[in-house]
C-alpha cells in the first residue's frame, strides 16, 4: 500500500487539494480568490492551504507588509502535478462529455493548437498503450504489486 | 468548475475509488480481494464498488451461478484512468520517494525496460514542457478559466 499512487493521494488525495492545485497552476495565489472560485469554507481552505504547504506543494510568500499578507504559490513538486492534472483534464472531457464541448482546452504554444497528452516511453520513445505495460515489483514491494494468482493474469 | 479535471474527481476524485480503480488495473476483481489488499472495511468497500459500477468504471460481472458471485472489472471508461494512475504513480516516486527505491516499476513489454510517462504532444508530436502549455475557454468555459486580472498572468 505505499505505491507511487498511494504517495501522491497521501499528498493531493483530497477532492479539495486537487482544484487548488488546479486553480494555482491557472495562476490564482491568494486566499479570496481560491474562495470565491471554489466556493469552499474558509475553516477548510485553510486547513487545505496549511497541508499543501507541509506537504511543500505550495510555499506561502508575502505580498504586502502593512498589513502582513501573504499568497500561495506552486513549489517546483506541486507544478509537477501538471501532468496529473492534465489527464484528469483529458480522461473528464473525453468520458464525462459536456453538451456544448469542454470548459478548457489546452494549447501547446510552439505548435499553437488544441493539444491532449500522447503518452510516449521514456526509454524508447513509442507511444504507449495501456496493453503494453505491466507493473514488477520494485525494491520497496511489500508483495502487493504481483498479480493475485487465482486469476488469469489479465488486468481488468 | 466544471471543467474535466472537476469532473472526473466526481466519477473517482475519493482516496478509495482511486486505490480500487489501481488495483483493478492489476488484475483485482473479487470483493475479498479488495476488502483485504486495502484494509478498508467492507461497508465503504461496498458503496465504492457500487458507485464506480453506477459511473460505468467497473461493470459487475457473475462468474458463479451456485451460489450466485460477482466480480468487478474495468469497462474502456475505466481503463482509460491508466494514464491518470500512471502520472500519479510517477510523482509519487519523484517527490515522495522511499528510501530503499520505488514499489513498483512500470515496464514497456514493447521494448523491455523500465518506463516512466513523457508526455507529447497530439498535434505536433514534440514533448510537452508545462511551460509550453496554456488553458484556453472552449464553448462551456463559465468564466472561470480565464486568468486571474489582477495577477501577472504566469502560473504558479
Amino acid at each position: 500500500m505505499h505505491c507511487g499512487v498511494a504517495r501522491t493521494l497521501e499528498v493531493v488525495g483530497e477532492w479539495w487539494s486537487f482544484l487548488i492545485v488546479r486553480d494555482a497552476t491557472l495562476g490564482v495565489r491568494r486566499f479570496d480568490d481560491f474562495q470565491q472560485r471554489l466556493g469552499i469554507s474558509r475553516n477548510i481552505l485553510t486547513q487545505r492551504l496549511q497541508r499543501l504547504v507541509e506537504q511543500d506543494v505550495l510555499e506561502r510568500v508575502p505580498y504586502q507588509d502593512n498589513p502582513p499578507r501573504h499568497e500561495y504559490r506552486l513549489t517546483p513538486k506541486g507544478r509537477e502535478l501538471w501532468l496529473v492534472l492534465a489527464a484528469m483534464r483529458d480522461w473528464g472531457d473525453k468520458w464525462e462529455p459536456l453538451p456544448d464541448g469542454p470548459a478548457a482546452h489546452l494549447v501547446h504554444r510552439t505548435c499553437g493548437e488544441h493539444t491532449t497528452v500522447v503518452p510516449t516511453c521514456s526509454h524508447c520513445g513509442e507511444t504507449l498503450e495501456r496493453s503494453d505495460l505491466r507493473l514488477v515489483p520494485g525494491p520497496s514491494d511489500d508483495g502487493s504489486v504481483l498479480p493475485i494468482p487465482r486469476y488469469d493474469g489479465k488486468a481488468g
